[in-house]
């Protein structure tokens, strides 16, 4: 079955390349020749029935294989990943072959009823489940241990034998994808849909957040514009754009999740069962019976792993942050020092200099929150959680308190025990300016530039004077099999995190943080989408309903927002001079309005349904469907 | 099939009475004939294929009718509810009939394997699913109209065809449930499960929630009894009390929801899925299409029923709450006329008559709150709800709002306006106390006299000289069908909610409500028991997987009372007294606290899980297994 099959090959139509598996250079030959079995056998007999073809270059082989599957194997696996399609009437429901034809774009012979994105999920949940029989090894491999019930791709991986699995580019889909997502500059959407059906529902979310927010962002720059042209300073207008600013944020991210439940209504992924989780890869133990599944696989003491969060984890982390908070004394020592250089000799090259501590610290925390974040990652890793979910919880706990005392910590200690509304907004400025900056620079165009080098340099070698369409499927793949790994939306969503912090906690100070948010974003989608298509290898599209903890993170930091910007508002001298007789009287009117303020975002939180109506409706019928088909039965 | 069937034949002992079913005495012959006939058709034929017997006693036909149901019918009956029992490996499960022998103390010949309470759950379930066909009227009545799907026993009961439908107590059961219930007075906990058994989850729950509420606040009531014994009056005494009370309160809140789920699982209450929900019974407006269920039943628009809540539910909820505290200003003119009569002619019966003010304003604001409830109930079901739930849910608001505001609009305004310390303690004791008093004799102790009369009067009139064991099925139902309904848990509820704010809103000013609470509901707990046991008729038992919106109300009081606590304490004089300098610092310290309190509250609040880990275990394993199931597929 796994006969040899070279890229010229083009008779054997049916067959067409999906994923691609990278095994180690020095790969023993029974271990492939095992492991390829594995990938043919049939379902029953435990294989994941789908093709396999070595791929062979001038070169010869380099232990490179492709995988696909054949039409009707790819229609079932949909069925196991409980796909969810749009049918005949509109309505979405999950697919089941049996009721194949009831589904809209349906046709045997119709090849693209599976998006390419949906196909390479499927093959990589049969890769990944392809478990273990009766196995005690790897052959070939004494050392990698099996057991009945364990995945082998996981233990290949683990063990180093298997380099690499990753969905291969469309470069035909690909080419249209960036003609109409940033080709041409124009005013408008993205296309979300298209963005979806080409890397999945979880980076097209993420777009779609990144668009929304900057849209739901216009209207505070657009209000805090004049601001900066006329000069406004007093503080009654401030204390307008700070409500407007506290209520609209609570407004925004409510009316996101609506949103958010509309687009993943229409790709399908709300209506999705949830699938069971298994152990994360790197999760160890000695071997055990799962309480929950009946099956063999590691177990880990719960004790241990507490033990490590909160002797180990806990105490790192609360080091890390002193170490940051003593860094940012150190920037106030440098703060103090270019005030006094430019007292001494006043020159513009002074004035400048005043900038100069705030921009090294900016570089500064960002080298700190990449750096931590390294280590937070190794950490969660050592505490060995047995979840992907749970590793993810915990790495995001750590990384975000870090992260959020390390951007604004400073920002807090200017305002609260400085008092300096001056260098409050001069080092936000900063602050939000430099690290837009440098976020973009070495996010993309960084990772863009050195693959681009890096692609010519291949071109060279390979000695083809083709065009870039012109590439033929090995050196594609030798191409993309070099390039970075797209390590998921984490970074992403925690830039906007942070940019989130420096609008709105301190809004009522510099109303032009907006603005710059704005004009950052634009270039985001920009970049982010560049680096989608041009950086990094294509990702698994990863089916998702929501934003997960994200949205709660969002509206955590709105919450704190709205204190410390009542807070700010009440030291405001205008404010102050509004109580001439009683600073009790201040102080009181500041913290009812406070309280009132929270009082309505939770109320408005509340009030505002998750699911727009029309989207509620679709469920209800559904989940009435599903009863009654119960009853008939 | 219908036959006659009376009360001495005890020949046909398959016959189980289990529901009665009381006609309007000039009921129509051929309206109950095509009633019993519907009861009594076959589930094929559109009927509910039940055992219907009219009872006939000495006085001869008095048009009421017992409705059981074979053994057999009821385990598909159950299957049709989606019960949930223990099966032998001790894990819950749906029932269903063909998996029936897997099932925990299942036998084909044991009647007893659902309890008398899921039978009659079971059967009501049944009779108001039986559905119109093509109908178009109740025969006999022209113009109680009926259409297609059309629940028949809905249109019976607003037609006034049928008077009621109740379940049989079961006087052997009864009396054992009395006995070890609260037939003896001793210290341990309520036996729930045989309550659940008896009175369905709903009740249990309560009862659970009563009992474990109770014991939750004995801590509270233990540490406040040394500040009245002792008459500590130190504030930093008061400080600690409060921030106890403050953190415990949010603790027991947390950990009910884990008991809840404990109870809930073994009662296969946490797995039962959520039935369809039909529009209640009130519900009215112009046939036409639902668009969820595509059948034909009354539509009323959206746009009507809110301008039905804003513009006239709204403004009288205003107008109620301005009478409210308009009430609450003529109480303190009462209490200053006491005061000053007091001052005049100093007595002991001067000083007696301090209270009178406070206990007639207790008295005051329980019949407002009973006449507001009528008023309420009245609007909502005006509002034309569709579901139940929305209905209770606009019903609970509205109820919970006003109450809030007559029990402590006072107190609010004695603490921050009149800043009055000792009359607020007064006043929050004679109001704690007198609304307890109030509520026992309202709700237990007067219905339970008036029962008792009604019941020896009825006995006179039946001549019968026999013990009350002996009463026969006829005599039996007879007194039943006189007894009041239950109108279900809410106000149960209500008066646990308030006397949750009397003893957490002012904590620190008086230590001892908790004291009064634990002492009120030690006896509630009694009076409760009997008010179910003997005052009402047995009521239909309602599966449910937890106290629903009582959670978040209780949550919510805990949230205002740390804000209330705050600032009590913040005004005492001996913390006035630690900050001599600035009165600055002492506000900006209290907010400080406030917010950390709070934040303490929120981060408990999310890190105790919901469910224990057991229960989560246990969730999990039923999960897998349903996947499982539907891979096997």
């Amino acid at each position: 079955r796994a006969e040899s099959w070279s890229f010229l090959d083009t008779a054997e139509s049916n067959f067409r390349p999906l994923v691609v598996i990278e095994l180690a250079k020095g790969a023993k030959e029974e271990t492939i020749e095992w492991f390829t079995k594995r990938i043919v056998d049939r379902k029953a007999d435990g294989g994941a029935q789908l093709l396999i073809k070595p791929l062979v270059t001038e070169n010869g082989h380099e232990n490179i294989y492709l995988v696909g599957a054949s039409h009707l194997r790819l229609l079932l696996g949909a069925e196991t990943v409980g796909l969810v399609k749009e049918c005949n009437d509109n309505s979405m429901r999950t697919f089941t072959y049996s009721s194949r034809k009831t589904f809209k774009d349906f046709a045997e012979d119709n090849d693209n009823f599976l998006t390419m994105a949906e196909c390479q999920y499927i093959i990589k949940h049969e890769l990944e489940n392809l478990r273990a029989k009766n196995e005690k090894m790897i052959p070939g491999y004494p050392q990698a241990k099996l057991y009945p019930g364990k995945s082998i791709v996981r233990r290949l991986l683990t063990s180093g034998i298997l380099v690499q699995i990753f969905p291969l580019h469309d470069r035909e889909e690909l080419k249209k994808l960036r003609h109409s997502w940033y080709g041409r500059v124009k005013i408008g959407y993205q296309p979300l849909d298209d963005i979806r059906c080409y890397f999945g529902e979880t980076i097209a979310l993420y777009f779609g957040f990144l668009e929304y927010f900057t849209f739901a962002l216009i209207p505070m720059a657009v209000i805090g514009i004049p601001y900066y042209v006329f000069a406004w300073e007093d503080y009654d207008k401030y204390v307008m754009f700070a409500t407007f600013n506290l209520l609209w944020s609570t407004v925004i991210l409510e009316v996101w999740k609506r949103i958010c439940a509309i687009l993943t209504y229409r790709w399908g992924t709300l209506l999705m069962k949830r699938q069971f989780e298994e152990p994360r890869p790197g999760f160890h133990g000695v071997l055990g019976i799962n309480p929950v599944t009946g099956r063999e696989e590691p177990v880990y003491s719960s004790i241990k792993k507490q033990l490590r969060i909160y002797l180990v984890s806990l105490p790192f982390v609360c080091l890390c942050l002193y170490f940051s908070l003593y860094v940012m004394m150190i920037y106030f020592d440098l703060e103090q020092w270019a005030l006094d250089y430019h007292r001494e000799n006043e020159s513009t090259f002074s004035s400048l200099m005043l900038y100069v501590p705030s921009i090294i610290y900016a570089v500064v925390i960002e080298i700190m929150n990449r750096i931590y974040r390294y280590a937070a990652e190794f950490l969660t890793s050592w505490e060995n959680h047995r979840l992907e979910s749970s590793y993810q919880n915990h790495l995001i706990l750590k990384v975000l308190v870090f992260n959020f005392l390390n951007c604004f910590a400073s920002l807090f200690y200017i305002a609260f025990v400085l008092f300096d509304m001056k260098l409050l907004r001069q080092s936000l400025a900063t602050l939000l300016i430099t690290s837009q900056i440098l976020n973009q620079f070495a996010e993309s165009l960084l990772p863009y530039w050195l693959q681009k080098r890096h692609n010519k340099r291949m071109k060279k070698r390979m000695c083809s004077q083709k065009t870039d369409t012109d590439l033929s499927l090995a050196d594609q793949i030798n191409m993309e099999k070099e390039m970075g790994t797209y390590l998921g939306t984490f970074d992403d969503y925690l830039e906007l995190f942070l940019q989130f912090g420096y609008v709105s906690l301190f809004s009522c100070v510099y109303p032009l943080a907006a603005v710059f948010a704005v004009l950052n974003n634009i270039t985001e989608i920009y970049s982010d989408a560049l680096k989608m298509c041009r950086v990094y290898k294509r990702p698994f599209a990863e089916p998702t309903a929501n934003i997960g903890v994200w949205q709660l993170a969002f509206e955590t930091m709105s919450v704190i927002s709205v204190v410390t910007n009542c807070v700010l508002i009440g030291m405001s001298p205008q404010v102050d001079a509004l109580f001439p007789d009683s600073k009790m009287d201040l102080v009181l009117t500041v913290a009812l309005v406070e309280h009132l303020l929270l009082a309505i975002k939770f109320i408005m939180a509340f009030v505002i349904p998750d699911k727009p109506r029309d989207i509620q409706m679709k469920l209800a019928k559904l989940e009435f469907e599903s009863l009654e088909a119960l009853k008939q039965q």
